[in-house]
């Protein structure tokens, strides 16, 4: 193998990365064979140990490198409460908050018949197990795309004869957001939503 | 260790990446544990493939992985003619235009002593011993940056006394460049540098 086609290779691999085009990939091949291979070589380690170890959690579906993940092995967490969330990506961010110290459920995606995706490839059936004696609400934390909607709506039809109270996160202006470009659509919703304070 | 110190170790391991911030990382970290596990595990093989073998060529400084690149080491160059770039990216970029059939010269950078980059970081000490009789025109195609000019005129000035013809590639508006949305120096570089026609 010559050393274009090892190079050749590595640009083709780093495209696997969402958002990364050829020249991107090719920039940084280049950055890291001149300014950081100490780096390079951290990454291939922290990769393919990510890939070997990291799992999903048997009750919430999240990601996980034993049986249960952190987040439902602690004790400290009220188990009253069940947030249902798209993605991994969404329970990072709802931690981040810090306000919200109840359990989650991954779907690992949303509803989309079109590519697929049904009601079996997001758990749903393990939800309904999962939705035991102990939880008393279920917080629907579900994207406001068509896919989230459908989504949405399709659980709580479906734990509608649970004894369960179910609610949706609020839809509105973001903070710091201003009316002008905030959409119409956003804005409705908004106003719909509306608080007495 | 933990589930999320992995994960965090390797959003944190993805920022070697030149552009890849915290967000950026998160997002692909995701993106890699839930669709593209083939991919991510490629990537490390290759990513550490690549540090181990890549090296500089012996003649040229490019990367390569054995002694001597393919380019300097091919029959079918022609080796009067010595390009002298700032990095392996640029030689990739001008092996793009199939217009270059010499050799080259790699600086690994450019002069920049407010960042400890002096003549000898650059190799200019191996230029010297690398334009030897066979080289007869050494083409400076390095960046109109400030670093660039400063290192073309250090270069111009230290092949003065050698039996070479020096050259520049040409400055001017870019292709499919309207001339209203050139900047001023561009400009003044493409008047200067006007050819008969």
């Amino acid at each position: 193998m010559n050393d274009q086609t090892i190079i050749d290779d590595l640009i083709e691999a780093l495209r696997c990365l969402p958002g990364i085009g050829p020249k991107s990939a090719q920039r940084m091949v280049m950055h890291l064979l001149e300014r950081d291979r100490k780096g390079a070589v951290n990454l291939a380690v922290k990769l393919q140990g990510a890939m070997d170890l990291i799992k999903h959690c048997a009750k919430c579906r999240n990601f996980t490198e034993e049986v249960l993940c952190q987040i439902c092995k602690s004790t400290s967490r009220d188990t009253s409460q069940l947030c249902i969330v798209e993605n991994p990506g969404d329970v990072f961010a709802i931690e981040q908050t810090g306000h919200y110290r109840g359990l989650y459920f991954v779907l690992m995606g949303a509803l989309s018949p079109i590519d697929g995706i049904g009601p079996e490839e997001i758990g749903l059936d393990a939800l309904i197990s999962r939705c035991d004696a102990e939880v008393k609400e279920v917080i629907l934390a579900v994207s406001s795309s068509v896919e989230g909607e459908a989504t949405a709506h399709y659980i709580s039809e479906m734990l509608r004869d649970l004894d369960v109270s179910l609610s949706r996160i609020a839809q509105g202006i973001p903070l710091g957001g201003e009316l002008e470009s905030v959409d119409g659509g956003t804005l409705s919703h908004a106003i719909n939503g509306r608080k007495t304070i």
